[in-house]
């Protein structure tokens, strides 16, 4: 199967320029990006002038969490979290997070997101509908369930070329035993694997840390060997100094999540003085129950903006640097390398931005604009693993929505009922 | 002309409940409200159950900005206005801010605004723009050039159902002699109209303000009788707490302008003690030059989530309540009594929302909801004065969007040029 995406402006991320030409997609690989290729395809899509560039990395997700989209607005975090949250998750049945997923993969494909790192229970059921949808996805072992034996051969049999992947992972510090972040922490030093996590998300979770081992979370799990084959964390709104200086030394990946860190009046994390210390950053939605869209161009806003404010400096956090946070930002610190930039021999995860929006018009910096005008509306194609899944604010994944909607719905009623 | 909205949900805010019924409409305005209403129309629309409510009010706006649109991101507040912006605003020739007002006006129409109260330069050619386009403008006065007769006998000639009004305004205190508040204040006391001006945006314009007349800007205003018939302000970052108590007594009311506050580095509003402190609130976009976007969902997100983060309290500043500041507040800070919610006799100035997005989905609180996940892609129709402008994605402003794009491209190369 051949696909050629004509006439396009392209944004290869190899490089900082966008070019003109067209892009050929055998499979699920790109084969060839050339001015006028003159290959018989299949199925050719006139691009228009429209700018083709790799699909945004989210790595930070709980897709599954939409039963809870506006279901909580606007309470104290605890109320939220332990009153309304929780009560519902017990009431998981088997087939839940399958049908939830799926409306959570709808909107990513709105939002040019062709990756998603999720941590949520039921893993197999994100598997089935990741797989079954066309999207491409790393799921996190965070659940206490989880047995040693089970996660080493789901990770052992990650490829790069696999819709679904596994990573190891903890919950947070203040959910965890130090039983368990140590055993752990034994496994990835066995098979050399990164381990992610929430840490520094709130000033009462560094606080109970502290209380608990007279360290902050970040050193504590760093000196327990929890990082040593790399990793990261969501969130990082508190670091120290000297926790800075550990993540560097140890290739911590920082993942941020701005909107949801707002809305539950968690912080805002300090990204420009972690560019500047040299980490790595990428950007994650979090869950629609904290956020509550999933939606990676309100989030490379926010992560520009708050720097400038914060920092009183309107010249702070270039746009074009946060444009990289959310694409190869979120493709290094998951390893993603075969599908973080547009090549020929890489995976075909592209998406295309009209540039026929008016909020992309007139053309002066596109680069910077699709951060700072940027909105799912301007997403006009989403393409994963060489299948376009979206295109013209039309779905192709193999079902009918309404279907979807109608389930997701089912399960979200009977939760709250 | 009769149009049928058939199948909906309605949220008329005429109080707050979400209702089930069609909207009649008949000409320009809203005939009836009803369920099942049987009357024969030119034209039905089936709203499948999706959201029907008022348009929002983008109180602040420099519509024809979007020419430096991604011109001068990332640069320091000083360097950008003096050395980007001015220089290129000198060049404007005669039919310039027609062509880039309809760019705006097609952006405005993507994010469900369907009113603008817009200060700019060649306030004839925002006139044309808008009616031809078929939008809802108030054009404020901010011009020294402005003659007091002109702008009394064009401020007389309002009309609500007019497409096009007019307000009296200073710019701002910092770019006006005193000489200019006064004519404008005795203008406003002989014909009692308000007066809107920029105030409270940075520090360095209130402390220049303290320096040139020991006090600060509001304060002065209000003391030389600038709000004595009513009006309000842009931005309202920095006010004291003496100032907020006069902005109460006077009905000043407050703009507010997040997206353009955090970009420029300006400072965060405190809406909330705003609004605890009973001042109505209207939302506005600002310009493209220092937004990007001429979006009110991201400001809505903003309004609220940046009160939750500032004030530590996830609790702070209700969703609903932003909906409302981004319909009937700027209704009420205008004076729009004409268009400010859904029944019979208003002006049919109507938005549906696509609930079968899957950022609306499942079916929470969608009020709420709008709010915290609502994008430009939510937004299925633009309705103005009883005209469908905007359906499915597509344009229908009497000209081709291209043709649109091509002049505005035409003016900002001549004008970077």
């Amino acid at each position: 199967m051949k696909t050629l995406l004509k006439n396009a402006r392209i944004l290869t991320l190899v490089n900082d320029e966008i070019i003109e030409g067209d892009i050929l997609i055998t499979d699920n690989r790109i084969t060839k990006i050339e001015k006028n290729i003159k290959d018989k395809a299949d199925k050719v899509i006139d691009c228009e002038g429209n700018l083709l560039m790799p699909g945004f990395k989210n790595v930070h997700a709980h897709t599954a969490m939409i039963f809870a989209r506006s279901y909580a607005d606007d309470l104290p975090l605890h109320e939220w979290l332990f009153d309304k949250i929780f009560p519902l998750e017990e009431k998981f049945i088997d087939g839940d997070i399958y049908h939830l997923t799926k409306v959570g993969i709808l909107e990513y494909l709105t939002s040019g997101i062709t990756f998603a790192f999720d941590m949520y229970f039921h893993t197999e059921e994100i598997k089935q509908a990741s797989e079954e949808m066309g999207f491409r996805t790393t799921i996190l072992f965070t659940s206490l369930n989880d047995k040693v034996d089970f996660m080493e051969k789901k990770v052992l049999s990650n490829r790069g070329d696999n819709l679904v992947n596994y990573c190891l992972g903890i919950h947070a510090e203040y959910t965890t035993p130090i039983e368990r972040i140590r055993e752990i922490a034994a496994l990835s030093h066995k098979i050399k694997a990164p381990v992610f996590t929430h840490v520094g998300e709130t000033e009462s979770e560094v606080q109970g840390c502290v209380e608990r081992y007279g360290k902050t979370p970040l050193k504590l799990m760093i000196e327990e060997g929890l990082f040593d084959y790399g990793g990261g964390g969501f969130h990082c709104n508190y670091f120290t100094d000297e926790e800075i200086e550990l993540a560097k030394k140890h290739n911590f990946n920082i993942i941020t999540c701005p909107c949801s860190n707002l809305k539950l009046a968690s912080g805002i994390a300090p990204i420009a003085k972690y560019q500047k210390a040299g980490l790595n950053i990428g950007i994650g939605t979090d869950g629609a129950a904290s956020n509550n869209a999933l939606d990676m161009f309100r989030e490379m806003y926010l992560v520009s903006t708050l720097q400038k404010v914060t920092n009183k400096d309107a010249a702070c956090m270039d746009g074009y640097d946060v444009l990289k946070m959310a694409t190869l930002g979120g493709a290094t610190a998951l390893g993603l390398d075969e599908c973080d930039v547009l090549a020929p021999g890489k995976l075909a995860d592209i998406i295309m931005i009209d540039l026929k929006n008016p909020a992309m018009q007139p053309l002066n910096n596109i680069k910077k604009n699709i951060v700072y005008a940027g909105s799912k509306d301007i997403v006009k194609m989403t393409m994963i693993n060489g299948k376009v899944l979206y295109y013209n604010k039309e779905f192709f994944v193999g079902e009918d929505v309404n279907e979807i909607y109608r389930k997701a719905q089912e399960v979200t009623d009977r939760l709250k009922g």
